[in-house]
């Protein structure tokens, strides 16, 4: 059967969820999303996302690729049907047509993550931001960030035993930023090892805590060694933005 | 026995409460601070806030006053104490000492609420912004609010059957802006009625939906009867931003 193609944008806060893949011991955004778009199509979908985030990690902005049997007439109108089933932690941003080759994971050539800090008790941010004690010294920790940029091999912030081929990432931005009440640390790669970006924020604390120096960072990432890294940052501070694709995965009318 | 007093500027979010005031029907704002204050302080402290917000109503900044038996030495370790002891919804912004007298609500002489609203879903604001469906005309709605300031009786924008002497009050600010993902409503003014805020944002969004034009709006204003406003917006939307005092009552070292 012909079947037509579409990459789903969309935004969700992962506080309520075992991360985003199906899997048996908790409720998944995948797994709502799955029975969403099966409910409103009436046949059987499978949602593929463009990669993993871990449990209560946040999403601005993950893409997937979805698979129709009937090609949509009004992408705005099934959009909002969907936003209308989906819980209110979930949300469709936007809906378009790719090439019926194009893939959410694999035709992706960048990604942005941020990392969002609070050095005050928030009400407002406590899912939304990792709360660290203490005075934290940004401008070393910027420095200690724009090393990574010279580095290909990130062994040392990945989690041991996957199955990945290779642990090497392009990383062509990496900085803290102030913006309103927290800090954002914004980092982008052509590809992230798993628990990468929370592995890099938990070190580039210690540099901000004057615990370790660039040097010693340098270090770190020189060994290839996971035990030499800091402790994972918290993943409530951890946002997916941004998923960018070449043109050429898009059907322009 | 000699007491002294302070004013706590605290935040909070008030999802998970029953307003401010403590009642027989739910968990309070108050009933918490209370319960917090008298753990650390060991003995029984009343906590008198600057006004009452309702139920699921935010405050970015509250003021209260309380009463102790022996003055702070350090007012930032016991606020970090505090904080410590209150849960993450609620939290200790800062604690000023006041002249014997000073009351937080009496004192207050102008009080600033903001309404945040949202046209999109957003997984991020669903407790923190009121979603409104459809195209509103801010400017519509900013011309209509500009009326606000002209006139002092709001009977139109007041609960029914409380307790209060006058309907008078004297509004300083009232207009729409947009702030990043939200529209935010930022009105000022010496004292507001109870339910107030909302009814006059309810009654704005039927000026901004092309139901009711400025001439209207004035209308009901003037024809002092509730009956004649809008549904109330609701409590998620709704925060207190500022409540001002005059300088007299703080006591300067």
């Amino acid at each position: 059967m012909n079947m037509f193609r579409y990459f789903i944008y969309l935004a969700y806060k992962g506080t309520a969820y075992h991360g985003w893949q199906v899997q048996p011991n908790g409720i998944s955004v995948q797994e709502v999303l799955i029975r969403a778009f099966s409910t409103v199509l009436r046949h059987r979908v499978d949602v593929v996302g463009a990669g993993r985030t871990d449990a209560g990690v946040h999403a601005r902005l993950m893409v997937a690729h979805v698979d129709v049997q009937v090609p949509f007439t009004n992408l705005a109108a099934f959009a909002y049907k969907l936003n209308g089933i989906l819980p209110n932690d979930i949300s469709i941003l936007n809906i378009v047509p790719v090439r019926a080759d194009a893939h959410a994971r694999f035709d992706a050539v960048a990604r942005t993550y941020e990392y969002w800090l609070t050095t005050e008790k928030n009400p407002f941010l406590s899912e939304g931001a990792a709360k660290v004690y203490g005075s934290l010294d940004f401008e070393a920790m910027n420095r200690a960030a724009a090393c990574l940029m010279e580095y290909t091999d990130f062994t040392s912030f990945s989690k041991l035993h996957t199955d990945v081929k290779t642990n090497n990432c392009r990383i062509t931005r990496a900085e803290w930023c102030r913006r309103g009440e927290v800090w954002v640390f914004t980092i982008r790669a052509d590809r992230f090892l798993r628990n990468m970006v929370r592995a890099i924020v938990g070190t580039l604390l210690q540099v901000g805590r004057g615990r370790m120096t660039e040097a010693d960072f340098r270090a770190v990432i020189e060994a290839k060694d996971r035990c030499r890294a800091g402790v994972s940052a918290p993943a409530e501070g951890l946002y997916l933005t941004d998923v960018a694709y070449p043109e050429s995965v898009f059907i322009v009318d």
